[in-house]
């Protein structure tokens, strides 16, 4: 039979990285174009243990249905948490646990948006929420990123001429896809416009715990005086993603709509995988670990700059990130975008094209992310080789 | 400030189910309200074993990221096990794995149907997947229920007259709430209803294993042949509701679909959990399993209707399910359902309202839902006893 999906639906596509993803799944491939975390920043040791003594000691409590909000112990930690990491000192009704941080943004879409209200995104920014978003059928105006976070001219010109904004997405810490971080001077500019224009920000944080240079910046929900920011935190890369445990901390009358918005999602979060969060936080010298995990993306992310800088041509510009999982090329007019990635993953290469990243794929963009959490040291000296190569002789 | 929420959130509310949960976190109240499975159905062992397993083989594999369609040995087991069970013969792209039944059912609704069509359902039915239908700003239309399933005829006349009808959801098996098992005749006949008025039915089945008397009743599924029925899954009530796994059987264009809004949503399932439910279906007796947590529900179930007909006068009327969680009471007239629930908590048991299963919580109902798997076997003996007073002495 045919089938009528709903309008929501009926344009959403499998997004260009997963038909770059196809190709990684050679052997001979090296990819440079997934996002996951390095399996040895993993403290794998440690939740066997774990698992083993929650399996012993409260079974049930692991395997029984549990509340929506999630696991009270946990969400006492990450409001701890939280009010320890600067100003900003959360109720325990202003924080829910979620299933990833992915869950965190999506539900704040439903919850805030109907179809066809705005909602202000980072141009480029993360395809997993830009799809979200789509699924709901709203409008997505984009902002061009600047070295320093969001061009807040243009973020000014959007807020007054899209048709009811209601939400401001970003990534403030080294963002998915280009690596940027907002500066102190932006995130103190984008609240003032969020109050002036009457619109609430959602803040995704995936990576600020994953800082491996500078100083720490505050975070823009340390800065709200109105309860306008929704702050969503994951453990995926500071623990593991896949336990999929992330939480949302916002005002608790938004976390109340989420709540409900869960609770017919997936009635709760895996019960097991927050006991294992909350216990590996509490109780196994998580500050270290979180150190030890910095570490290993500060000498990947060198010895990745260091090899483009080695093999590619100048022409070729890469942003230097403080911290995350990504950094961004962006090749001189003359190298034509797609068919640089097209003939890399040719050459055994794979990098995800800029285009991803963008609200409407087919828009010119001349740059394309690199992860280098994933690859091993020998495969990012042997790739960006292989990169430099394919740029002298091809392009 | 003040939050302005989306159409499809601003109505939903807390159900009265939890407004009586509330009272049973008290610990003097017995509990008929939960929907819980029995704590002793946990294979907790075997799970602390493979767990341990998990962790001491594949640690990696079960704490990185996963493919949105869930863990493929999973999937195949279920596909293998749906053949097993009769004449569906899905494809590995017909399945996914999904966070718990209850994102199967969600994830359906947004996929199909827009804002304002109309989904077709039990009056009553399960809450939840009421409330998460409502999420989605659709029309529900409620069928009354019969002995043996919906009222068919009534059925016809939705199809006819309402607005844009794409979905019918049913819970053929032990329904939530009223136990109820659909016939095969209506089951036959409900099909042949829905290809008639091309219309797509939701299957959905958590507990359909779960049957400890009476035959087999084949699914709706095993009598698809246009592709018209969507098969949701669940191991909550077969392993364990904290795991929060479960799987969607369907044509695999409907699989994509919601493959693209699960990836949205969450990325995929909790993946150690998935690994888990799989090596304990495969490797764990699971049939064995099961024929040990009928056994459990049997002897629940039999010694619950053997207290009420005991102590309840017999113009209370219930259910005599067959297999699931639920029983289904029926006042008399002269009774006041609502102020029998109210007298009831108040001498510390607690049921649930009818009225918390229909569409329209005002309606006037004059039943409500007993659960017997939860509670233990003497404060069945002891809450019994106070119903059948309560109903003496105040009505």
């Amino acid at each position: 039979m045919n089938y009528n999906f709903s309008d929501k639906v009926t344009g959403l596509q499998a997004s260009a990285i997963r038909e770059i993803l196809k190709f990684t799944s050679l052997p001979q491939v090296i990819s440079f174009a997934a996002g996951n975390p390095a399996p040895e920043a993993f403290p794998s040791a440690a939740i066997a243990e774990i698992s083993a003594k929650i399996m012993r000691d409260n079974p049930v409590a692991a395997l029984q249905y549990s509340i929506t909000e999630g696991y009270m112990p946990l969400r006492e930690t990450m409001r701890k948490r939280l009010a320890g990491q600067g100003c900003y000192n959360p109720d325990i009704d202003d924080v829910i646990i979620t299933s990833g941080g992915q869950q965190g943004n999506e539900l704040s879409c439903k919850v805030l948006l109907n179809e066809h209200e705005t909602l202000i995104c980072e141009a480029p920014s993360f395809t997993g929420s830009l799809t979200s978003f789509k699924s709901y059928n709203v409008n997505l105006a984009g902002v061009p990123m600047e070295d320093d976070g969001m061009d807040l001219q243009f973020l000014e010109n959007v807020l007054k001429t899209a048709s009811r904004p209601k939400i401001i997405y970003t990534i403030p810490n080294f963002q998915n896809p280009t690596g940027i971080c907002m500066s102190l001077a932006k995130r103190k500019k984008l609240y003032e416009l969020a109050c002036r224009y009457n619109v609430i920000i959602l803040e995704d944080n995936p990576y600020g715990e994953i800082r491996f240079e500078g100083e720490n910046i505050p975070t823009i929900k340390s800065l709200d005086t109105e309860g306008r920011v929704i702050y969503v935190g994951s453990f995926s890369k500071v623990i593991a993603p896949g336990l999929r445990v992330g939480f949302v901390s916002a005002p608790k009358e938004i976390v109340q709509k989420i709540v409900v918005c869960k609770q017919v999602a997936d009635v709760h979060t895996n019960i097991f995988a927050q006991m294992i969060a909350d216990e590996f936080v509490n109780n196994y010298n998580f500050d270290e670990h979180l150190n030890r995990i910095r570490d290993i993306y500060r000498k990947k992310c060198h010895l990745m700059l260091g090899e483009l800088e080695k093999n590619i041509p100048a022409s070729v510009s890469f942003t230097r990130p403080e911290g995350g999982l990504f950094l961004w090329g962006t090749l001189p007019e003359q190298i034509n975008m797609p068919a640089f990635c097209k003939t890399a993953v040719e050459n055994n290469v794979a990098v995800v094209p800029g285009s991803a990243f963008l609200i409407d794929e087919s828009t010119p963009i001349n740059s394309f992310r690199m992860n280098y959490s994933t690859p091993s040291d020998a495969n990012i000296i042997k790739g960006c080789a292989i990169l430099g190569q394919v740029i002298k002789e091809k392009f």
